[in-house]
């Protein structure tokens, strides 16, 4: 069974590997992938988009944990989550909240307070290896979820930024920066179905860019480009450079869009 | 039959997935854990920390490789170590003795000299490739630890920091830095046991702590306290925040603990 | 079946996670090796030593996947090409090609067309998620190279730099940097075969080494060296120290060693 990682403990630290010795303790035919260990430290609401954008690329029954939790040992809870096939595992402070946005329907909440799958004494500064390591190794060797704890119905939840659409104008904002310097702005291609044939004016602070390439190369070395990238939302890029270097765009800038009516 | 890797060789080169190629050429059933290829370069002291840390979550039997070794290649002895039922796989320089501080009964050490076991013609600077991983590959798959060379009975040691106590004040330092700034100590739970309830000052440089909080979230956002981690150590921190970038706090920096008699 | 990846994607963002996800979604049997995410952006030439350099170090029959891909989604073509047994998929920009120097037969080349075996719809940005994953893992599962689609015949290839030999003189430059600071040659073991026994003189810009050491504690601590290093080239190093910091030296660079005729 397939359990995937995701947390902000970096490179430098043996804690990510530690987690991968308790799972593999409690169920030695798990099969641990990692999603990313570089979200910014603190940073849940980069988590929540890691996994937003990466769950379902994984096969049914993929168990993900996420833990990005600088309330540890505090009285926020330990969650489980079950969506759509799937399985959560992380801190309830919105982590797990974006991706599972579209549907209500069919998610069971489950609070893990059953202390025999856990590290016993639990420490108050690694859950990662106390609770949710042990949680996705008991679950994915079979235990069931409600056997974690009692089912609860409430979690926290982060907001997906909102797009605003008025007369010939969509504003929306830059969500996630990638190691390439590309910038994913909360603009999808479903907002844009409707005007997608127009032409089409991108803006970003004093950046101004007309239509939408096909793909990277369809401009010339460090020129900037949109596009639609391959999480399906608005992006703007620089080919073979990095458009947030070039343009000192920031998480939360605003993007605008217009179009000739 | 689990092999985890603690290395200095970083995240940019092929070092350490050349290793799990050579693994897994001689043992396709085995599995391999990255504990840590984050470890400053040459700093074997951090490497033994890390495997101090991080070996008692992996299950019995595990086979546990570090490779830090500015001394490849010359007359440092490749070791491998047999402890509390788990093997220790590495140069003999220090790297494999903090883990094994409690005991010395029970163990085994291995001069891993027998050329059957390792790919030759060996190179003079990437023994990690031609010695170690074949060695754990070769055990993990069934090969008996003294046919790996001749036993011996002596290997470099490491100290761990000693903690001195004078009437109400116990005198630690620091001995590791994690990637969120948190500064881990050399004073232990243990070591606090009788004082822990009375009235505590951590001192750090020009910085004063009052007591212990029970987790990180114990203080508003950006101020310091002292807990003890998830390694059982002392520990200082900041709220969501840096305590080695707001202390400056080194490696080696004194930390003092007093109390009320 | 092993798979490795090689990319220039970093540790930040989660896309060589979504790319296992997708291969364990095709063959869960699949086994996933990382032999570097952190190629430097876009370069592709990196990778392509890289690849050159670990290769062999894998069994027979592993499935190589490169992705340096800056013309993701133009007319560069994505290609699987089986050589010695082994299988290298990535895009027709060079990656590929100084892994398979020395022989020229029994190569076959695939030009990635059939729609079957990708994600679909492709996207413009991503084809490690959407051709060259999917194609691994389908290979890893069984399924026959000429079903992926056409066999081609040429690909691009890069020029590995060229030794030159002049009366007492070889030259040659830098090719690869290590995380260590290490400066790797590409001025092979082979290349200086006849002339080793000599006393050799090795310069690089105001740098003057003399002779070969046997390995890196040969020399005092922060002293320079040169030796031929794991990868059978001649390196220039610093024992404890970074080459590449004490001397400025970057790609490219010219080395050259003489000799007494």
């Amino acid at each position: 069974m397939l359990i995937t990682l995701t947390t902000d403990f970096g490179y430098t630290d043996p804690f990510v590997g530690i987690m991968k010795g308790v799972i593999y303790g409690i169920n030695p035919q798990a099969q641990v992938v990692d999603l990313s260990h570089g979200v910014p430290a603190q940073n849940i609401m980069a988590a929540a988009l890691v996994l937003r954008q990466s769950a379902r690329y994984f096969p049914r029954g993929a168990i993900h944990v996420a833990v990005v939790d600088p309330g540890v040992g505090s009285t926020r809870r330990p969650l489980l989550i079950e969506f759509e096939e799937s399985y959560f595992i992380g801190p309830d402070n919105g982590v797990l909240s974006l991706v599972m946005r579209e549907k209500t329907a069919g998610r069971r909440i489950i609070h893990l307070t059953n202390p025999a799958y856990q590290l016993q004494p639990t420490s108050a500064t690694f859950h990662g290896r106390d609770i949710f390591a042990p949680a996705a190794a008991y679950l994915s060797g079979g235990v069931a979820p409600e056997a974690f704890g009692e089912t609860i119905t409430d979690f926290v939840r982060l907001a997906w930024p909102a797009v605003t659409k008025t007369g010939t104008t969509m504003k929306g904002e830059i969500v996630y920066i990638d190691g390439f310097g590309n910038l994913s702005t909360s603009i999808s291609a479903d907002d844009l179905k409707e005007v997608r044939e127009r032409k089409l004016r991108i803006t970003l602070r004093d950046l101004s860019i007309l239509g939408l390439a096909a793909n990277y190369a369809a401009v010339e070395q460090d020129k900037y480009l949109a596009l639609i990238n391959s999480w399906g939302l608005l992006e703007i890029a620089v080919y073979k450079g990095s458009a947030q270097k070039c343009s000192g765009a920031m998480i939360g800038d605003k993007v605008e869009v217009t179009w000739v009516p």
